[in-house]
């Protein structure tokens, strides 16, 4: 306990002062420039990589010890996605190095050394992952406590960085299109836009500065991700598994094409609504407005349709009555506080924009396709978290199975009743219908009585209209099938904030009502989250798909 | 867990929605005026009463039921200090409607019937507390999880809305004394200071609005404290509780001379300090330079006792090997997780300092105070949440030697050894020395044959040098007398800041460094989690007191 708390806090004061760091950074503090900032967190990679040679070392010395592992931590579509982003935040480091190279006149020396230590960092740390990500450490060394808190914070600092880059350069966007649409009245200042020397060749480096802002999305989830591996590994220290066997979870595909169609369908809308909208933003006022209103009929459909596939998976869940996993499990327990809390990030917004349509003194026709866009959006997370979380808390099916079949034969076995062979029988072939009910039954203790009724429905299913008397396996596909669509919503709606179609700069009616400081604040705030949810209730949906 | 789901996310969209339109005030949004956020307070408070009146009045009619209680929740400390805060926050209530009566004419009603509405919902939520804080709710209905979610985020609203006006004022004061300064270069606007109209007995309405944000500081605690007594009766909820019986906890006087001398003579230049500080601060550039070092040397002093004390209790901790109490317990983890989050919020500010000291280009002598004193903030933190944290998982003592007392004699029992009369002689008797080593002993099952080694130790105690060869009461005694001190040095440091006493606005080197507006904004966003910080580990230690 002591250990933990000592690690804790000690990450805490490295990220307060990180973060510190860079508001000061952010403000143009005196006397705290690029080169500060960059050199405090090529020091903490360093510290990194030092204990993670070290951790790997000892582990290779003490391979023969069988170490516990937790088979929830560390899934494969987790290992798989890391190193996807990982691998696109190389390709991120090369763009910066060219950069360097381009403008190496003007820029100071940290400016290159951090694409490289930020690539041989992000290559050891997947190498990391791939090995140790489901070790269970049960030694209490405070040194492993302190190298993993130490890497959890170093990575929510470098996502921190990664988020600041990528709102400042968001901010002179939208600030050179207010130029664009002749707002001169607030006073304009592009923030560190571009270095003050010329580059040595230019198309290469008007490229690679416009590439690079693609790619920051990436990398940004890349340090997320890998902070929420670290911690998870943190949160297992001197954990006791019960090692009962994970039933291995397998990606299939066969009866989901209607999910999957629509979900594609409606990712293919989004790219041509954010290419339209990317083109037509700025242009001029009408030009503007019309993208907007285009922006908001397409979001408020698909949400429409998210809410609605919520809702029938929450409702399919609550007819149908399996046992929970109740079992403790930091890996789990994570996710579902990572979807409420990143999911008030854009709670915020949303809110922000309702207020501001109450509150504004004057409606320009497009702004009211905000409101139900905006409720919509709140609604729909609502909705959406609690499927996701009712899903992760079940077990899968197989396993149910398991232990109905042999909570029949225990009972069975123990008061044989005249009614046994038939108990049996049912118990052995674990059919569909009575799946839901039939554990209770069980639980009673009366389900050798109750036997035969049960049978009599199994014969005539759907003979009331009640959605537990569909098979279990209609049910299942319903299910896979929404978390399909979901999963490729998720993703669509993560398109657009991450390349910079964000209609909360674009539609105006906010910055009146707050004025464009503070909500500029809000939405710098509050849009990483956002951002973040997409992503994160992606892959939970892609979890949610595989194991239902 | 949906349950739980639901309603948890429903009180976060109330807290969001809240904030907002917080903020949309105090950055003075279009359209938004102070009558609006007092009625959505008001709104608020007026659906957590009747919330509580049907609860109330449901347990009333179902008296009969023996319900369980979790005895660590609500304990007798809180239930106090929560009255005495609410007795303050209503003759706050009162000062606010006297002020009303004073200004009526140019305000609007909203803002007196807020007071009347709050001093309500004050009284019977205090009562809703004494009575049921204890409760743990078995039946799983929503509405009663809603209620006390709804109840949790309306405390924090209220909270916020204290801290705002709070922030506000200092922030006026802070802007009168720049301009008595001389500081013009500042564009400096008094925000929300005074009515337009005049009061209508001048010489009591100065008194009362002199006397308001002197009161503040405790309305702000009891909202705190109140959230936190209803978030863990929302946690509390359907879970189960093991009902051993709890060792009543007492609160004794004797053998805290020591401590409670220091920590007394501490509070009283404490006091001195303030006063001095609040008189020369603002008066002129020397005398407020005088009151700021005076103030550093201070805090130093004070500091660095704190420090040295927390690390002799987590020393005897550390060689006292007590078992840890491992279980589930809501209140318990709450109180960690707040000292730690709370106290982030003033490492933001410290490490803010630390590093305007660093960076700044030109130091008067003044500033120089300020560096020990900022890294000795962060350590004293640091070490006393370890030092609080270790205590509120050990169990009191007498409880353990129940404990230790009860194994032996299974042991005994089981293997009847050689050696088992004397082994049941000590069981029986419980002595002091070996307290803490035997228990390991008796897991390991071998207590029998060491037993007359230790037998030997306990005849000449202190043979080596080592604490752990310390009595057990000697051991006890010093830990009681740190937790006096520190308990009584909390309560010091928590009156500088809650009375207007902040060096952080009126040194001037962070605001140099960072700039106005951005230093302000941490300090008002940290400071609320400052001052708690020290009122909360104070009640913590208070608690520690106790038990010890």
């Amino acid at each position: 306990k002591l250990a933990e708390m000592l690690s804790s806090q000690y990450g805490l004061n490295v990220f307060v002062a990180g973060l510190l760091l860079m508001f000061a950074w952010a403000v143009h503090a005196v006397g705290v420039g690029k080169g500060h900032l960059l050199s405090f967190l090529i020091t903490l990679m360093l510290i990194q990589l030092l204990w993670m040679l070290w951790y790997v070392g000892r582990s290779y010395a003490q391979r023969r010890l069988i170490r516990e592992k937790d088979t929830h931590a560390g899934a494969r579509w987790l290992r798989g996605s890391i190193t996807l982003f990982a691998a696109i935040t190389i390709v991120l480091g090369c763009f910066k190095i060219g950069y360097f190279v381009g403008f190496a006149e003007c820029l100071s020396a940290t400016e290159g050394v951090f694409p490289v230590a930020h690539s041989i960092h992000t290559l050891s740390q997947v190498y990391f992952l791939w090995g140790h990500a489901k070790d269970i450490i049960q030694s209490f060394k405070t040194l492993e406590r302190f190298g993993l808190i130490h890497s959890v914070f170093t990575n929510l600092l470098l996502w921190a960085n990664g988020v600041l880059n990528e709102s400042k350069h968001q901010l002179n966007e939208h600030k050179e299109r207010l130029m664009t649409l002749g707002f001169g009245n607030i006073t304009i200042v592009l923030d560190d836009h571009s270095p003050e020397c010329n580059c040595t060749s230019t198309a290469l480096c008007s490229v690679i500065s416009q590439g690079i802002y693609y790619l920051y999305p990436f990398n940004i989830e890349y340090h997320i991700l890998a902070s929420t591996m670290f911690y998870v590994l943190w949160k297992n220290i001197g954990r006791k598994v019960e090692s009962h066997p994970h039933p291995k979870i397998q990606f299939r595909f066969h009866g989901v094409m209607m999910g999957t169609a629509v979900g594609l369908t409606v990712l293919a809308i989004t790219i041509g609504v954010v290419a339209v909208y990317l083109i037509q933003i700025g242009r001029s006022k009408t030009k503007s407005e019309s993208a907007l209103i285009m922006f908001y009929i397409y979001a408020t459909a698909s949400l429409m349709l998210m809410v609605v596939a919520g809702l029938t998976g929450v409702w399919i869940y609550r007819t149908q009555e399996t046992v929970l996993d109740e079992s403790k499990n930091p890996a789990r327990k994570l996710d579902s506080d990572l979807l409420i809390g990143t999911a008030s990030g854009s709670w915020l917004i949303s809110w922000g924009s309702i207020l501001a349509i109450i509150c504004a003194e004057e409606h320009p026709a497009y702004t009211w396709y905000n409101l139900p866009y905006s409720i919509l959006a709140i609604l729909e997370k609502y909705i959406q978290n609690l499927f996701i979380i009712e899903s992760i808390h079940r077990k899968p099916e197989r396993y149910n199975e398991d232990i109905r079949t042999l909570r029949v034969m225990a009972i069975c076995s123990r008061n044989p009743a005249p009614l046994t062979p038939s108990c049996q029988k049912n118990g052995g072939t674990g059919d569909a219908a009575s799946n839901s009910r039939e554990l209770s039954h069980v639980l009673n203790g009366s389900v050798c009585l109750r036997e035969s009724r049960e049978q009599n429905q199994e014969n005539n299913p759907g003979a009331d209209g009640s959605p537990s008397s569909l098979p279990t396996n209609t049910k299942r596909k319903i299910l896979r099938n929404i978390a399909a669509f979901l999963f490729l919503c998720n993703i669509s709606l993560w398109i657009p904030p991450a390349f910079g179609c964000r209609p909360e700069y674009d539609n105006g009616l906010e910055e009146i009502v707050f004025g464009f400081e503070p909500w500029i604040i809000v939405v710098n705030l509050a849009m990483p989250f956002s951002i973040f949810y997409r992503m994160h209730s992606a892959a939970s949906l892609f979890e949610v798909y595989c194991k239902t």
